[in-house]
């Protein structure tokens, strides 16, 4: 088992009036079953990728790349944003932080931004003839995207660099796009983005499965986390059966029931903090249509108990909870309190940095249950690949289950077109800004 | 004039039935007077001292410090939690980057979490014959930040060193608490933290100054930029003259009348990510009590166009934006479009990247506000100290303008206690666990 999910402290008979009534739970769990056929037709018919992107066949090509490119380089950059970086960037904070890198593996850079301060200091700093870049678009239409890539191709010009066919590498959905045509222009070899596959739901897919084995991430693993995870659907469970389904359903009654319009993604470990920014934008652009949805946020304990705690134990009640538990009992450093010599630190005395966290979290978790506030715990005693993997495809399928309960297309964002629009005619028609 | 602030996209007038009536506004406007006739008298007796931070006279003592710490060291470890970590962080994020920092500045890093994984290896990456710590706690009884200083203390020893006074240095209230006397006992030298002034009120104090200095600001135009905030109350302005007021009213009264749960801050530019989530320790500690108080949500421009807009634009109408925009126009490389030679791409032809971004911001604006959703649109002319010193007292004001119209106390947290009281219990008594 990968992970524990407890939901105990999501229902009105553990927590009083702000939780959940049992009998609304099973209503919604029941209303899943042909959402469940549907899943397994998708799966056999093989016209829902995510749910076969764990058997596919490519990371042998894939990790060829990667061996060259760990040998070559240094710095890699990968250019995207929102589900062309964020997958990716979750993967590789397994191995990576602003402290260093596993050994062997080149430090990975996002840039999802377009602010030409952080642009130009980050293009400063680096060694381009040890640096490569991997420009990722679905599209290949995403301007932000495209006017990195124009500006990092000059700034790789401007050092004397003419082949970019070494250092540079593609990731873009096929037919006639801008970034398609760039990269012929300028021989960067393509891979092609599938198109059926929305950046939101990449993660498993070479969009982050390239970053990751740059990184040093061992993906057969993630995607047998991820197969674990989906297994029981294909096998028959029933929705009641099923934890992505239970969370689903939780999710949706509680919104609707209870007054709950946020969602509180809390993993109590760094290596998760861009995970819960990878949720952020699977439950928000998914759900987030028809003014139906619940806003996810993302804390980080042991640091938010520090600064949002006090709001979430006595704002409005109108939070549920998600608390990601890994049992670090005994990790880490031994606390010396010789220098402290305070009666007031015996309860830390030999104990570890893990276990403090490993207190803290269940204080956490119990400070909110006692406050009757929604508190769903999902914990596993150790996080590799196999836990992210895992951890990854449980809350896609949550979060398709939970469109399929507000009969919203959890593909699609249909919202943002406008945005784009604006931004392109400002920009043509300077006069008017 | 240090910013432009415009609220009139927060009125039903401008943009219909999600925004605020003017008469409500005004309203709420009168109602702060007294509270204006209470800071006056504050600022006159001194006894709400971030109201005369801003001319405190202990940077000459603060500078010395830092002049000497840039020299003997490439990098410095601040510790602290919250209110002692998120305000230098956020000054410093004016100077340093993960791609590199001001010119003759050490690296400067922020150890929050307890993670045993991460802060080993942070520990080991770094060589400690050049590194110094600062550890921050008004309590000097904070768990966290004392488990890391014993953790650290470990480290030093390991490594051979003997004295610590030369490269450690405390920040934490007076009397008798356990990190004065770890400090007094190890020979670290301790600077008093005022116990006025509360964790979260306390980047314009040596909390914030000390790590400023170092990260090379220039921390007498931070200050002069908060006073420049402050001198209109000072001088008998009226609350409707305001920003920081108008700021409080349109928020308290949009929450009141309008639905309006959550308060999303989104700046368009890097260096002020870190000031996002200040601002949301300041909003939600200080107002998130009785029930009341809104959720502050911390976005990035153009970043989170690709995550969050879907669920802004399209999802439950719940929110008020406020967007921080910098002008950048003409700033940054220049787009080259030969690679591309792109018809779709003909409105970035010569234009820059900071043309860019100026477009999405105000792109980003007006589709919000074309949705009918109520938006406030925060400019300046460029983000220096100035400029962030008068965001930062501008937002210590309006929270504190908002606690005076919900009738709550912005300077307490009562809720938290019982969490780190379980900590203690759990890590105590660990076969409860």
């Amino acid at each position: 088992m990968i992970y524990e999910q407890n939901i105990n402290y999501c229902l009105a008979k553990s927590i009083g009036s702000g939780g959940l009534d049992s009998s609304e739970l099973s209503y919604l769990l029941e209303k899943l079953d042909p959402e469940f056929e549907r899943l397994k037709k998708s799966y056999l018919s093989d016209n829902l990728p995510i749910l076969t992107l764990p058997e596919v066949d490519d990371l042998s090509e894939l990790s060829h790349i990667a061996t060259v490119w760990r040998k070559k380089f240094d710095k890699v950059i990968i250019l995207g944003a929102g589900g062309s970086s964020l997958g990716g960037k979750t993967l590789c904070a397994l191995n990576q932080d602003e402290y260093g890198t596993a050994p062997g593996a080149p430090r990975i850079y996002f840039f999802e931004n377009v602010d030409p301060f952080g642009f130009d200091r980050a293009m400063s700093s680096l060694d381009l003839s040890r640096t490569s870049l991997i420009v990722i678009s679905k599209s290949g239409n995403t301007a932000e995207t495209l006017v990195q890539l124009l500006c990092c191709i000059s700034a790789w010009r401007a050092a004397g660099f003419k082949d970019l066919s070494e250092s540079f590498l593609a990731i873009c959905g096929p037919g006639n796009n801008i970034l398609r045509r760039i990269c012929l222009r300028e021989n960067i070899q393509i891979l092609d983005h599938d198109p059926l596959i929305g950046g939101r739901y990449s993660v498993l897919s070479k969009v982050g499965m390239l970053p990751a084995l740059i990184a040093g991430l061992d993906c057969t693993k993630l995607r047998r986390g991820a197969s674990e995870i989906l297994n029981p659907i294909l096998q028959g469970a029933k929705p009641s059966e099923f934890g992505p389904a239970i969370g689903a359903a939780i999710s949706v009654g509680l919104s609707r029931n209870n007054g709950i319009s946020q969602s509180v993604m809390m993993p109590y470990i760094d290596r998760l903090m861009v995970f819960s920014k990878w949720y952020r934008q699977l439950w928000a652009e998914s759900l987030g249509k028809k003014g139906l949805g619940t806003t996810p946020i993302d804390a980080l304990g042991v640091v938010d108990q520090h600064s949002q705690l006090q709001l979430y134990l006595d704002g409005p009640r109108d939070k549920m909870f998600t608390i990601l538990m890994l049992d670090q009992k005994g990790v880490g450093m031994q606390i010396d309190p010789s220098p402290a010599d305070a009666v007031e630190l015996n309860y830390v005395v030999g104990r570890t940095m893990g276990d403090l966290i490993n207190a803290e979290q269940r204080a956490t978790a119990q400070t909110l249950i006692d406050s009757g506030l929604p508190t769903r715990i999902i914990s596993f005693k150790e996080l590799d690949e196999k836990t992210l993997g895992g951890l990854l495809m449980f809350f896609m399928l949550e979060t398709i289950l939970a469109a399929s309960l507000l009969r919203i297309d959890p593909f699609d964002q249909p919202a943002v077109a406008r945005g784009k629009l604006l931004t392109q005619r400002y920009l043509a028609d300077f006069e008017l800004l």
